[in-house]
């Protein structure tokens, strides 16, 4: 089966990640991801919500698609007066994927909040969140400590995310929209550089799925991981850490 | 390591489902999995969502917790004005869950909503949302049968959920409040009896995981679906379809 | 005029109160009253809201039907972004009522709020969860005295509630649904066990009502209230005070 | 007891109604209550909301506060989303107060909303509300009967209301906000020019109350409603009907 | 051409200012314009929102039309949970004119809250409430000085607000609604009684208009708030300063 | 006075429009205006919203800011639940002054919604929406005219705008932050190629500012206003129409 745009069953799409696109944010970037463009600026605040204990910081993430991102304009969250239910859900597991990465004591009593948005989607919006989440915290976690703000670098790995699905039964790496919208099954994976799993999320959409796809998937989502994490490494000058 | 209640590391808690607790629903159940409790209703309405293709039904699912269903009291959303972005991420779980198993052809242009409002929550309440949530669709279905409205039974399979989690570097499975609190990795599964996967999240929530171990706590949440399937099939009489 | 269920027109539905429902709050039952079932909790909070006067307490209640607690299925509260004003109305009125049978400087600077959730309503909610309501903030006051939080006892007096109805000109105790559709008036009294008011609301539905009328009918209440007293004091196990 | 503004105790405060203050409603007035200002209008709608049947008319009522109607400024609604609760127990009261009054189906499939908005509030904006709305109504079904647009009059019968409370163990008509503010019990009613009542509400705030009161104040409330209705009619010029 | 109510072009409508119109305001006017009626009320609190520097007081003002102000009935803004576009837009205009005339530091840690409710509208609502709200702020800032709470009047100048626009290509002063309604060009100033500008907001609404054109309209504007001084300084006896 | 970038009074800032940047709106571009940055888009839809005329087409404009726009990070609207009243008022100017460029009988009963997101700003983001607002409403015509679905260009003139102020008495030509945060008077201009107004606002923040000096500021808005159409017709390849 020849993939839309002729790429191999386990090839990402173009992915081009700009640094330092917001002239006020702590860290940013724009992540050009085939034509998923999304926005990652992260914001530090010197104060963390109730919960958070004493002596520890806070990363948190949020997530929102402009009108236009999408092939049809959709209405703003505020003239519904309701969070997207979809960007509640992505930008719970951007906040949860980013932590992961980062020592919350080294960190201190500081909130960072990574603001993901699509300027324009085409598949592959929350994986792309994360993946360029990651570069906008860690510049402004190397911000910080070049401001001397921290000691410590609170980086403890480094994360990205991709997604893979089932195509008229052929496992696919990195869906775009139209393969997206046929898919019978789609799985994400956020891994940190050690290879290990930070989330995981499988729907079948169409079907359900044996354990054996699964395992296909993830070992698919591995592999796109891989090169990501270099992409990363080389937009952070040789890694964040 | 002993659990706190005993049970074997691959036991799930005590699981009884009390059907025909609503007078007035299409189909329900009182779901008691140890000390969670979820009320589960479905409802039957003659139209469907603008976005339902012509000729197809839906099934949706809302979530919500009572205010003391947990050991602090909670606010209601009415309070804040916004639903918690928790009961969005977990009602939209629950419904692509259930529509699993419908064919939304044989279904008629109607609305199936399943309501699961937690009256007690000790842990699982996603999961026991999923399990309780079939039955009440399933006896919604029957009655509609039953009654003429529908001529073929729209469920094409039985879906169950379970989670399973990493506490102290051990797997388990069906962890309750205290155990989920202090888990490391917390990983849930909807499967059909046909023993594939509708649904699969998985979150490191104190480390990352390995694709073993990730493998490992799906096996146990297999082990414990079956169970769920046949106290459902129980319950259903000889199951649902 | 024989009433649906032959009952006598002074005669009450079955009511039955579940104490200790819910293993978290620190008071709690469920009240069965006919086919209306109301999940009522006391919950304890050691603060009040800045209207109260520093050294006294606040006792508050919250009001709200599940969706399907009815014959046809409601929407949420929260998907319309606005408490149903008849709920607003209601848990103003169990406010009201159960802060009578309360000395606010006995109970001290804290909050006790009564939910009364109604998972199935066959008419009589509100007067359900006055009287459930009663039950838990006595089982909550109960428990902060035996854990030594309390040393006097805040509850003065012991208060249950009751409608009564005219219907085809008959004056009716108790409407259940089908008798309040059709009813032309429906009156409910607050009373303490001294057999005092503390809230009354009559309202002529279908026609005006002579002051003669409102008193048979006050009356009539008066009767109701005396049964659901006993009942209340025999789960309290002779009373809460 | 004297009382502040030295009334005889079955006295109302000086009630003045100023017809037609409104020059694009249908109907309206201004009515000044002691030092209550209730502005008072009736629009008309060519539309009824779902629920009435077919054939039939509908009334309704809106009540709010000006911010500064009161001692101290109060937040507008819009600032806090939400319709204040006491606001929404009044507009149902006078909604159902004025439907009492109307005959649905000689009014037709229009809807007659009742706008009350208080400029000015010292104790009995209910009330001023009822026995205002009262006239702006007759003066919009009037101007529909001269335009042609009725053919049979609906209004049924004539509504006013008032209060009355016991403050040091007097029974008081007309409570101000002072005598209001130190009341042990509230009781206010609607009645028709037959002397039936159609809406009857009654609260014990410091002390329970005894059916010899209740009856004591229902009285009160009766022979000021019969110098409320003359009021009315005097504007109306010898009656709506 | 001819207007409607045989003004000259150049002409106000008569105006009116009935100051202390509210018994509980610091300071309060109603204000007839026309058929435009205007309440105005100013509010005193000791305390100042965030963004105010210490030691500085603060300014603000609220706007908003009852329902039936208009010839047709409105929804409130509640009950569409969102503040009109149009309000926002007013009340901010309000504010800042309001505050160009106060010395913050004068005023000390304080806010006052000018509220513009409009109980009519016939066009020129937005000019009657920077004026009437003139009156309520300098009667509320006469009342601080004569208390002793200032020492020193914050009041720095006067302002008056008023309109005009193009209608069949002739300038007029002061449109009133159906001569707004045909308008091609609205204008509005706020002037000092040094006659400069604080605000100028143009529209061409039918067509755009020219720079000579614009001139003509703020000179109609300055002759005509020369005279709306004038009656402010008679109801403020001499000038509020 | 020496400006902080050294520009001439009357000088602009660079501007680059950036057309087509997004893939799925009819008409888009980015304007990059010094440090100010928004994206534009233009969507069409075959409904009109329904105030309009039969007949007619309507233009709308929305705009946002991004949570990072600013040197501070904002909280998005729908986590306060409302609209910020800054961005109701500018995107009220933004429709405004775009309709003023269209004849809405030629185009048709549809709509066209500009959204104007600032993903940067430094001052002049209203009129750096109308002006790049401009183009994408110009692309989107454009598109239609060539795709048939228009027949006749709806575009009647060429609008852009920008503002200029009063910095220590000093009138300079579009104000960056630091000069805007400084200004005694803020005077924004809408203007069309024909060099005649649509919009026009002025504001004294810090002082009143006279009739002379207002029209020096309008002068100086006209000057940029030439220029910026010639940057708009450049990237429209001559011109929209």
């Amino acid at each position: 089966m020849a993939r839309m745009d002729a790429r191999a069953q386990d090839a990402l799409r173009p992915v081009e990640i700009l640094p330092h696109i917001n002239k006020f944010a702590e860290g940013s970037c724009l992540i050009r991801w085939g034509n998923t463009h999304v926005l990652c600026t992260a914001s530090v605040e010197e104060r963390t919500p109730p919960h958070v204990p004493d002596g520890e910081g806070w990363v948190t993430a949020e997530y929102s698609m402009l009108p236009r991102a999408n092939r049809e304009r959709s209405r703003r969250d505020i003239s519904k007066l309701k969070l997207a239910p979809r960007s509640a859900e992505i930008q719970r597991l951007v906040g949860r994927a980013l932590r992961a990465a980062v020592d919350s004591r080294k960190l201190g009593e500081r909130t960072i909040t990574i603001d993901c948005d699509v300027l324009q989607g085409d598949g592959g919006t929350r994986t792309a969140s994360v993946t360029g989440g990651y570069v906008a915290l860690a510049l402004a976690c190397r911000k910080l400590m070049e401001e001397g703000v921290l000691r410590e670098m609170p980086l403890t790995t480094q994360v990205a995310a991709v997604s893979a699905g089932i195509v008229d039964d052929v496992p696919l790496l990195d869906l775009c929209y139209e393969e997206d919208s046929g898919a019978m099954v789609d799985l994400n994976c956020v891994m940190t550089r050690e290879g290990d799993l930070v989330e995981l999320q499988g729907t079948g959409e169409g079907r359900a799925f044996t354990i054996q796809e699964q395992r296909q998937l993830v070992d698919l989502c591995a592999k796109g991981i891989r090169e990501l994490l270099a992409i990363q490494a080389a937009v952070l000058e040789g890694g964040a850490l």
